[in-house]
């Protein structure tokens, strides 16, 4: 078997899974569905490799997951083939060969929370976002964002499941901002910790709602006491956009230099 | 009992429902659940009556119904009341009290299709477009479009089930544009019969795969045929827009004359 080395960016919906990370049958999780469509396409099993372990409910725009598959397939067509045997919810979006590439080594992600705040009910978007019932003040929440940027020890936004030894992370960037009915929430960090996204959008929420001033977020942080930080927010408004890579070093992925 | 005449503006997600109008249980229907809230509210049991029968399926943003109830509960107030008891893919978007106003004197109707075209899967808003796999001309669509406009007898373009007798409606507004991955037709008319948005949107289509030129449309309403038009097209991609009335009539709305 000549195995090649497969990279594939991924969009689902994820309110009907419980969750990226492969589960036993029948507990249905994007993993698996991508994985049976694949090996059922190059006729042999067949592992993905998902950059981020995304939580029940948390939706895709651009995980990014590697394989290791033997076909003579060219990349768009296996993505066509592969996309024809998924359901709906999940989206094989790109496809290439690329020697060496390892999901797991990510250096940016971004990841964006969606607030729904209307008069109306969010109906069409019911799923993909969080229904917020009070008013928040836009620019304390912003004041509040910014707080996180830096290399900092998250450990007080980490969920307690979290069992990854360092949590020290860096925010590159954080920022709320109000379109329409959407309160969106942007942030853009080296990696992040179980539910540490939704732990800082509940912060954040507090913060907008008055329950604390957006300058008790740094003392959050350096307490690492979870319980000065706010609540967990609900998945549903939770989306990966999309995750960036070291550039590929040329002396790799040229394969081996001649003699 | 004191009723007061309502007037309510309902939207809804359609895919879980067998269209609006109620049927035996357990059979799942807009006018069933909304029926069900109100009647809760006020304590009696409320009908309400839809001014368009959309079917299993379509969506609304401006579905329009009327309903007597009796209530001091000012209007606002029952909106959210009802809302609160509705589930998320039914939304309650204006309550008013309008005396003599009926649902079914709707003088203009305004529908949308939306169809999705792209490379990539309509993912988020698969339940709310048609998925077209084939490239599509829009300006002969659009030439297409302009000859539904008039007052004509569509026969040719109604459903087998319809048993209403006048076949004839006006079309004030039909065109089709593309906006990003979306292929938009629009229709405003006086009303339409079963199917009709349908199967209009499947004979602008055949027009656009260049199974038939634009100059059809007028020789299929002319000759009266169904066979003639273009396939009818899945519900998801349907939304009913809005619903006009005539301006109430003053005399009737402000209750008996003075002797």
């Amino acid at each position: 078997m000549a195995l090649a080395r497969y990279k594939l960016v991924i969009a689902y919906d994820g309110t009907a899974y419980s969750g990226w990370q492969r589960q036993p049958d029948p507990v249905p999780t994007v993993q698996r569905v991508v994985e049976r469509a694949f090996g059922q396409i190059v006729n042999h099993p067949v592992i993905v490799h998902g950059s981020s372990r995304t939580d029940a409910g948390v939706h895709a725009l651009g995980q990014v997951a590697h394989a290791d598959a033997d076909t003579h397939i060219e990349p768009e067509r296996l993505r066509r083939a592969i996309n024809s045997r998924l359901p709906g919810d999940v989206d094989i979006r790109a496809v290439e060969i690329l020697p060496n590439f390892d999901a797991s080594r990510a250096v940016k992600k971004r990841y964006r929370y969606v607030i729904w705040r209307s008069r109306q009910r969010p109906l069409f978007y019911r799923n993909y976002v969080y229904e917020c019932r009070f008013h928040t003040e836009i620019s304390a929440m912003q004041a509040a964002c910014e707080h996180f940027v830096g290399t900092h020890d998250f450990i007080a936004f980490r969920g307690r499941l979290d069992e990854r030894q360092t949590t020290v992370r860096t925010i590159f960037h954080c920022d709320i901002h109000r379109r329409g009915p959407f309160i969106i929430f942007s942030v853009e960090g080296s990696g992040f910790l179980y539910h540490m996204v939704r732990n800082m959008v509940g912060t954040v929420l507090a913060v907008g709602r008055g329950h604390m001033p957006p300058e008790n977020i740094p003392t959050i942080i350096e307490k690492r006491d979870r319980a000065l930080a706010g609540q967990c927010m609900p998945a549903s408004g939770l989306c990966l956009q999309w995750i960036r890579f070291e550039a590929p070093d040329p002396a790799k992925t040229a394969g081996p230099l001649p003699d």
